[in-house]
């Protein structure tokens, strides 16, 4: 049987599941998991995700019709997903690999349902990993981000539905980021608001902060502000200097990155204003 | 608008949230929150957790007489819960009473929907804390298990919804379980299934973990093999000797405890077999 | 066999280790535990803390002298403290006395090392605990810094050794810090630096943070910029709005204030510029 | 400057910290780093770590004698032990690759200071990390547990200094044990002492537990029983299954693993009956 996973953003009103529920039943469709949130604040807004399965008979145009409709009518945001083909990435690295080799690591033990096509850096440490799990691997520039950028554009543009920036140490221009359009992922090597930009352990040493953080979000415009996916946390002390926060931090990263991943790429993330809803 | 919850656990079956939420708006409701879980394992078993507001004109033998009738149709159990009037608990305490005291401040700070009825204790410690919020106190005997329980039956028996045993070093009978009935909610200051039974810390210090917790589990016939609601868990290390455990624990144990029963006072808790279906 | 605290911060140099402990052997005395930590950063200091028990016989006197005559040498800043008497703490408190009743409950306990000889509150309801645990309690006027901190200074100047904010939601003048002249330790409720100032459990749901926290930290002349003794976190998700955040962020304060207060006051913590050294 | 670490564990004795560090002065060494702990318990035992440095011209067979000859005036057990040459170890694995992954990507990045001179599996999954590595593999026997531990005593017998068994699935013989003489480090993936032997995940799944664990702990005669160096926990919920279990659990091996290596490798560890110290 196959399956789709609905996302659904619109204000508050009643009777939403109920509808939503006889829509899918109509179609002949059963319910595997539905969650939701809703909010009185910023004015009642109402967010489901709903994960269903349906006969073969359904032709998906007619699935993604009937839901459109229901949209109109809820005036409500409305995405249907299909758990396959699997989400397309590429992935974006400079010389630290830790979370690239997780990521992959990972992928290759059936953790994370998406497809990664293309890896691409600046350094060549990330070659030995694209080789190692058979992905091509572009080699960019060192220098000059205009180049690096179009080099992106042109090998992960079309090819991919999102980007995952694996300790990419780059910022990507604005142009870039509506030239790409869809979603990219980043991993911060600090527990977000502290700490942005260049250098975060260094920053949380002579802060002498007393736990440290790694945070997976939305890439936006503005430089460490997109929205929250996920992160973690770990304890530390005095005798921690710069080079141990930043051996613990990987470990961090990593999980957080992969996490994030994860969420994503079985449609369990929602993003609203600046945050995110996150389904279980 | 009044609310209800209402728990459902049934085999699973297709359609079971659009009937569900058919019901509720047929009766004029509004879902506020819905959660669900299905399990493939164990032979595919449904469980859901439904609030919504009704009418006021609504009535509570109505709404409870329909959804017994959905039941039936679904060979389901199903358990409607109204959130007013607020579940009566019992608490029993021995002399440590970090326990106690803390779960009356969160009482009194709104953190916990419950009315704390009566206070039983085997120790004079109790009493202070039952003064000083007001609640009648009944101090137990030291000797004499039957006395004790034939006390608590008779002062908390027909008075209490569930029971709490907040640090209460004694072992319930299988006579006072089944004469009580109703559910027990009991602390184990260890992290169950490891250091059952007398002493943990003593058990974890002698093991030398690197880690303790505490775990708070519905009571049953077995000691301490009560389904758990909650555990919470600590790092330590072998500068920590048994008092320090004792101390850590003590946080464990408050959080531990005061959680399980928010989650069971906002009928969150599915007990299934000898496991717990805790939604958030 | 009484005992003291010896607490060295000096230049890093070849034999501080043999030097010191051979003062104690002189002295007759035994070293009990001993931590110490040393940075190849910031120039190469040398923290110590030294735990020792010594004879009766030996005249405090001496035995700080002594230990002058080291620093002298060391160009050392040496710390002798005792044991007992204890040191005497004020507690200033607002209309929030989850702190302030967790700190006392604590004490009572034996939990922590200290006498709380007075507790000063903007608030009545910190006088239900000062009652309960019989300590003098000193009304603050709600309005008028100036006249809030000259009673504060008058009633808790000489009379203690440290104070305590356990939610005090007043800003102190510089005035007030200089004319005290001890260290202060404050809560500040979120993971600092992130959400200084007011409103951080808001600032926390307005950046859609997924780890909140809570920090104990000394009081200086710039808001929540003072160094940090302990900081507390936990996860959180979107299902919880700012009023379950303050709750979670309750439990958070709790622990890591406490824990800030038993290790400062087992003089455990050594300030240096804006950073921390912490011995467990 | 040349390095060495000394060990030490002898009955609680005044001046002992004294008298260890004249020694060092007196060999022209320089304490870069101390840590103690005694215990009051199990009749006032003694531990110390000690890490200094020492003159070029010092010979390491003078430190050992001088040091071999404290341990007898003081009745202890000292072990000087030389950051160089680095320990060698030998990696045992079945099919489950990642902690033998995870091991040898810290190792190539620094973290963990220690030589893997070879890598012994019985399954070929092993291979791949190895060449990845270039390190030599060596194929067990899948049948046969004496012809696998006659191949491993071979092999890594005289080879190594220490054995990791990184998910290796099966029990080693007391023979073995005996026979390899040496310390051997396994990690277990369930929070011991609960869910000993096989199935760990699905034993905590079917007790329901909350938080799931992993422990990495010496290898004994007993089975899982062995002194624990590190154990790492996470908080998982009635979502999880069997599987979700084993993948989170995954993670917590990782760390768990590699950070007992890692205080293993340098030095940090001291067994003691059946528990440890582990000096940060």
């Amino acid at each position: 049987m196959p399956t789709a996973v609905v996302l659904v953003e619109c204000p508050d009103q009643r009777g939403l599941i109920a509808r939503v529920s006889a829509l899918v039943s109509s179609l002949g469709g059963n319910i595997l998991q539905m969650d939701q949130h809703s909010t009185a604040h910023e004015g009642g807004l109402f967010f489901m995700r709903l994960e269903f399965g349906y006969p073969d008979s359904l032709e998906r145009e007619r699935l993604e019709s009937d839901f459109a409709g229901l949209a109109r009518e809820l005036k409500a945001m409305v995405s249907v997903r299909h758990p396959a083909p699997r989400p397309r990435c590429g992935i974006l690295v400079s010389s630290h690999t830790h979370c690239l080799s997780d990521l992959l690591y990972r992928h290759a033990s059936g953790e994370l349902a998406m497809d990664p096509v293309v890896i691409l850096g600046n350094h060549a440490e990330g070659r030995r990993w694209a080789d190692l799990y058979g992905i091509p691997f572009v080699p960019l520039p060192r220098e000059g981000r205009e180049d690096s950028e179009a080099a992106i554009l042109e090998r992960a543009g079309a090819a991919t539905d999102f980007l995952i920036l694996a300790r990419y140490m780059r910022i990507l221009s604005p142009a870039f980021l509506e030239a790409y359009g869809r979603d990219i992922i980043n991993i911060h090597h600090s527990f977000l608001p502290s700490f942005k930009g260049a250098q975060p352990y260094q920053q949380a040493y002579d802060r002498g902060v007393k736990v440290i953080g790694a945070t997976a979000h939305f890439v936006t415009g503005e430089l460490d502000e997109g929205p929250i996916i996920e992160q973690m946390v770990q304890r530390v002390s005095h005798r921690d200097d710069v080079e141990a926060l930043k051996r613990k931090g990987r470990d961090l990263e990593r999980m957080a990155l992969s996490n994030a991943v994860r969420a994503y790429t079985t449609h369990r993330v929602i993003r609203h204003r600046n945050r995110t809803i996150v389904f279980e």
